[in-house]
């Protein structure tokens, strides 16, 4: 064994108060706990069973805890309702600082944005996603509503220390191919399973060069190879957005993994010429070059979700579509990721271009990624999505087809109506 | 028996060919026809059960039937999203000029803002709240699935022509008061049932003083006193708005009721000092003055629906609420009527001020007055909404509240997060 730390391994060790290495089993004291509508409730009916036979039902620290409304917002049944109604009252009685209704937005934005993720830090939340803090340098990862009910009342979980598997992802990004191209990529590379409870890192001058936002992408997808984490190490990009939310945040230099680190595997990548990149059905790991798949007829387009929702996608949609209106036959569905968001781009004019594009443009919500009840997809039809899954029924029907794509191949799709390479629209 | 008609029997005498009076049984030509996504596909599964021994199973004028949809938009459940399938595959067969699909907006806003609806016509909507078209001068009137399968093959339906009701109103709305309030205080007056079957026939200077938005709010609502239709006579304000739909139109002067016409009865109104009025839990007609009801809490403000969802009822609200947020605790959702209202208040900034004020702004749709899957109301829950319908149930549990008022109260109340009144916020 080297003598170097993985940036994994640096921040359990310092989570667990002691030198850890990939392999140890540890109780690592976490930093945020994120709940949102969906699991929440589980999670606050399991800490109460936990907590039955104290006489002071307190959760460990309510400043560390963050809960929201993402998926099921506004309440679109009677038990969702019960359940918004449920957290507030938990929220209320427990005095969560944190607690967002459901105008906030999408929880892996809405955690970023408010300030909440730190480099560095290990955060839980009970959402697959959770992996996307990794893009400013912090261990997220997603965990089950009954572990987040020992987090509610401990503040503490026993993780085995994921090895790392380090992505060096070189070379520069052709025009309107994006970190989502890059993401499907290595997904289709790697496989659903192939980095299974590993520290996925993303490293080399590719990553680099992508803004925080891109990065988001990037790290949000981790889960769809089987990543415990999606991990970036934080730079001057990073430091900046943090501070930002986090005023008087300061990098520490110390956090990287360092040059002797051990890796379970390394794999290389030169993106320079790389197409776009579309995810077919069923598998997120089915990943074809865009030329494979032009032409396919498509009836929805969804432009939203915590992978693709951000302003910087909406502008990148935008300028794709220039003007022009979603064709005929094909409906399309734009979510801004969280308020914050929708007001950049309102104020930017994005809004205005996407209805009068003759778009539906929702209020921030997980929208038909939940595939709950918003915009699903009947059998036979065929839906294109920058989210993160495509799994058989995910947006609707089991009949249906989900196609992933960047924002820039949705909104050139959209316009064409049909799946079409957005550098030539 | 006078010899005067009302123009209710005018608009059925020459629907039907010959000279007819209240009372006549007739068979009337159908003027247009609009079925939207709850009602359509049982009304096409009739029509090709009625076609099934004919060789064309062609509806009988695919210019005059108008098929969109709103109730379930975008699909919320595998239900919704087969039937959008079975109408676009319907009004594509069948060759049906005026199909919108789901980004148009409500039904009763669509049809008059796209021409559909002209002084004089006789209209059905297979939806109870087409009685908004007398807004128009025109006799809108709600018909079931199965009758709708007999106008989509024959274009004719029978009636018993209505006995007429008249309401004069007269006097002067004081400010921030509005035809909301005059039509829940005839509603309260006259009662669920009080105008079983009759055209309501909206008349006197309180009225004509109406703009055609306005007007539209009081027309829509006959339905709630049993009204079959509900008539304002055509004026100036009438052509106008209908011109600049379908460019040539003339006002037929003679489109009136006979001063010596016949009703069944007739009330008078002096809305002079009127204050504006809410409608309790769990009826329409139950309805007090609102300082009965002021300082009740409330949970969720709708601020939307055919009622009032025009940008005319979005800019009352935005004045009201004057940059101030939505009162911690309250969530507020807002939902224009239709694309056409939605452009026009995002063009205004009104979109922007109710989205910085911290409401959900979605999609025109009927959104949380058709009750199904969106914004639904928990046990306990108290909803204020500028919709039509406050039944036990109709936005959620069957335990919640749900008042309804005119949208400057709906504004003073999200921002006071309390019912209140407008004049006093």
């Amino acid at each position: 064994m080297s003598n170097g730390l993985t940036i994994t391994e640096k921040i359990f060790s310092r989570a667990s108060g002691r030198p850890v290495r990939a392999g140890d089993f540890v109780m690592a004291s976490i930093d945020r706990a994120m709940a949102h509508d969906i699991t929440g409730p589980l999670a606050v009916e399991g800490f109460y069973e936990i907590m039955r036979d104290e006489k002071e039902k307190k959760v460990w620290d309510p400043e560390k805890i963050i809960i929201l409304f993402d998926h099921q917002v506004p309440a679109d049944s009677l038990n969702a309702a019960r359940n918004h109604i449920l957290l507030r009252k938990f929220a209320r009685e427990q005095g969560i600082k944190h607690f967002y209704d459901l105008h906030e937005g999408i929880c892996h934005q809405v955690m970023p944005e408010k300030g909440h993720v730190l480099p560095g830090q290990l955060i839980v939340g009970s959402d697959s996603h959770t992996c996307a803090y990794g893009a400013l340098g912090a261990f997220g990862t997603g965990i089950g509503s009954t572990d987040m009910a020992a987090v509610f009342a401990l503040g503490k979980l026993w993780f085995r220390v994921p090895e790392s598997m380090r992505f060096e992802v070189n070379g520069k990004l052709g025009d309107r191919v994006y970190s989502k191209d890059i993401i499907l990529k290595l997904i289709g590379d790697v496989g659903a399973d192939g980095a299974r409870y590993k520290a996925c890192e993303y490293a080399g001058e590719a990553i680099r060069r992508l803004d925080v936002s891109q990065r988001m992408t990037i790290s949000n997808m981790a889960i769809e190879m089987g990543g415990k984490a999606g991990i970036i190490e934080p730079d001057g990009k990073t430091e900046k957005y943090v501070r930002e939310r986090s005023p008087g945040y300061r990098l520490d230099e110390g956090l990287k993994s360092d040059e002797d680190a051990e890796y379970a595997e390394v794999r290389e990548y030169d993106v320079t010429g790389m197409p776009p990149q579309v995810a077919c059905p069923h598998n997120v790991d089915n990943v074809v070059d865009i030329d494979k798949i032009e032409g396919k007829r498509i009836d929805q387009v969804f432009l939203g979700s915590c992978t693709n929702g951000r302003f910087e996608d909406l502008r990148i949609a935008a300028e794709v579509m220039d003007g022009r209106p979603v064709a005929k036959g094909v409906r399309m569905i734009v979510i801004p990721a969280s308020h914050t968001e929708y007001m950049k781009a309102l104020r930017a004019g994005l809004i205005e271009e996407f209805v009068s594009a003759g778009a539906l443009v929702e209020s921030p919500c997980c929208g038909p990624c939940m595939g709950g009840s918003f915009g699903l997809l009947g059998p036979g039809e065929v839906g294109l999505s920058t989210s993160n899954r495509n799994f058989r029924g995910r947006q609707g029907s089991p009949d249906a087809l989900v196609y992933l794509c960047s924002p820039a191949t949705a909104a050139a799709s959209a316009v064409k109506g049909k799946i079409a390479d957005p550098r030539s629209v």
